[in-house]
């Protein structure tokens, strides 16, 4: 069995479970680290199974613009290329091919664009998308799926729910590899009858997994949640669903309460290339003056490396001179935090407090002024 | 004592030795890695360790202007601050203030200057440049010193050796904290004469060492050696010689060859930042497009971090990508390479080959054209 669910919360939807894959088991709820181009970025792999980290998510359309699939394919797969021993989820790509930087087209069967690296014309189909994914050797592949932007016309959400489905159905048919798994990708923008046509068509055609794509891409936050659950509603009880690209702890909490068992997102270590350190307490930027005369961890308690070994004032001059150093050791501490959190969300569903914890969570997250 | 030398080459004057400092022992010859600012650019002060560096060299003027000497001596000195247990060597920031970017200019007692940073006034004395190293707590002071660029008329360098013996004296006079050893910089441009009396005006003063400066600025090669060699002959037998911001691994050995205890440069770190990769049978790009299909380490039969976990292919895509991972595993591959050198150097040595050595080591490392 693909995923397995050990317990379930008692006042939310939140679940404790097991995912099964070719490298390894992921404990969810659980939170991967984004290494878009095959690098989290400003860590090595092994700094990444130091923090636990057992999954992270790639994107199969950029490394087939760079470096190439046949590159990644010859080193043996991407696990190989970036020597990373753990599981490894590959966006498609059906994302990225529609932003306004690529020139994207729709074509009969699939995204014409054009690279922005070197303006070579690509079509990005379901077959190309599931084949370069199986190249890779990923072990969760997510289906081509058509994720406009947010607050478009209606029609354009209808004309997407069935493109994504149609191209599902083709990512289905055309996957062959044994030991990957496939999960779909829900769409239907803001509008509650097309979120759960998308999930409900895409639960028909039997996927190992659902990703719920197309939120938090600039709607308001009650509107996440509520298409959130109009989705997860349609989606078979024993899959593991994956929300995709979000987000900041807070966020990830809600949508855990409502049964979301896998998250990404670049959210944790982009903050912590911009200064912004995560606590318990809340969120502070580690370059303000009065954090270069602290010599404090970056949060009391803290067992990340980088708080066992360094001061606010060093990575806090670090910031300000510019030194890559510095980025890394935030990124590390982000990315603990995150680990951290997904440990004590697990136990708290276990215990059946996870209502309790995420209110007291939210409470001091919100409550402090770090500055 | 300070410094014992173990063992001399027989054809050449190198030789093998120890510094004993208040953060342990230093063998040397040794290279140096560059912290300007308080951090080897890209690199966590364990993988220092871990490459078995000994010994660092920070800069007293640029962390006196960042963050500042009170934040570091708050933090119980430099050694703390950046978590570094071992050898701390601060240059005095002599060669930095009289940049043009400093809008410099000589007072009676140092050198007024701006900071680039907030543009404010400072005077840099030799008083106060031993105050803010002793503040900072680094196992080597360097004095104060008068460097002038290359290519000024003789009288700048007649001047040059007058102030930086004057200012010699009164960092010696000033400098009062036992455990921290006081070496003088020695100047004199491209004029032997010069180079003869700086040396030996800072030797009657008897420094616990001595650094060659003012070398490897711009002029011809066999100057720089020549120059190298007058200083040398100046200076005390028995004490160690520290040749300032050099560099390359072919200069690093031929200056060992001319008696020189003691490196640090930039070189080895910037190249990597820069894609170039130390090999002992030269240096190259590895951003070139043959790499990105080499699933070989960076060097064959190299022992670094790097090359035991990565391959030149995910190397390259990293570089090409513009992910800092590849900076910092090329750092770490360059730096493990200037690690290795000065133990095959000092082994050289210790055998009496080291004529040999420096012989072969050239002509491999000119000879192949990696591309």
């Amino acid at each position: 069995m693909v995923f397995s669910i050990s317990c379930e919360d008692i006042a939310t939807k939140a679940r404790v479970g097991k995912l099964r894959t070719a490298h390894g088991v992921v404990a969810t709820p659980c939170f991967m680290p984004v290494a878009t181009k095959a690098s989290v970025k400003t860590l090595a792999s092994e700094e990444l199974l130091g923090l636990g980290v057992e999954a992270i998510i790639s994107n199969a359309l950029l490394l087939y613009l760079k470096p190439g699939v046949e590159v990644i394919s010859a080193a043996g797969g991407l696990h190989k290329f970036m020597n990373f021993p753990r599981v490894i989820f590959t966006d498609s790509g059906g994302f990225q091919a529609l932003r306004r930087e690529f020139k994207p087209e729709f074509t009969k069967r699939g995204i014409a664009f054009r690279s922005p690296f070197d303006n070579s014309r690509h079509v990005f189909t379901p077959e190309l998308c599931v084949a370069v994914q199986e190249a890779l050797g990923s072990d969760i592949a997510m289906t081509l799926d058509d994720c406009p932007p947010y607050g478009e016309a209606k029609e354009r959400y209808v004309e997407s729910v069935a493109r994504t489905t149609r191209w599902a159905r083709a990512c289905k048919a055309a996957h062959t590899c044994d030991d990957q798994l496939l999960f779909a990708i829900a769409q239907g923008g803001t509008f509650a009858d097309l979120r759960r046509e998308s999930a409900a068509q895409l639960a028909a055609l039997e996927f190992d997994g659902y990703g719920i794509g197309g939120l938090s891409i600039g709607e308001p936050h009650d509107v996440m949640l509520e298409m959130l659950e109009v989705s997860i509603s349609a989606l078979p009880e024993e899959k593991p669903r994956y929300l995709m690209g979000l987000g900041s702890p807070i966020e990830v909490l809600e949508a855990i309460a409502r049964g979301v068992d896998i998250f990404d997102s670049a959210f944790p270590t982009r903050n912590a290339r911009h200064s912004a350190v995560y606590t318990h307490a809340g969120k502070y930027s580690i370059t303000k003056a009065k954090h270069l005369r602290s010599f404090a961890p970056l949060e009391e308690g803290c067992t990340c490396y980088t708080c066992r070994n360094y001061t606010r004032a060093y990575v806090s001059h670090l910031m300000r001179a510019g030194e890559t150093l510095g980025m890394r050791l935030v990124t590390l501490h982000n990315l603990h935090f995150m680990q951290a959190l997904m440990r004590e969300a697990r136990k708290a569903i276990a215990a059946g407090e996870f209502a309790e914890f995420l209110k007291e969570f939210k409470q001091n997250f919100k409550r402090a002024k770090h500055g």
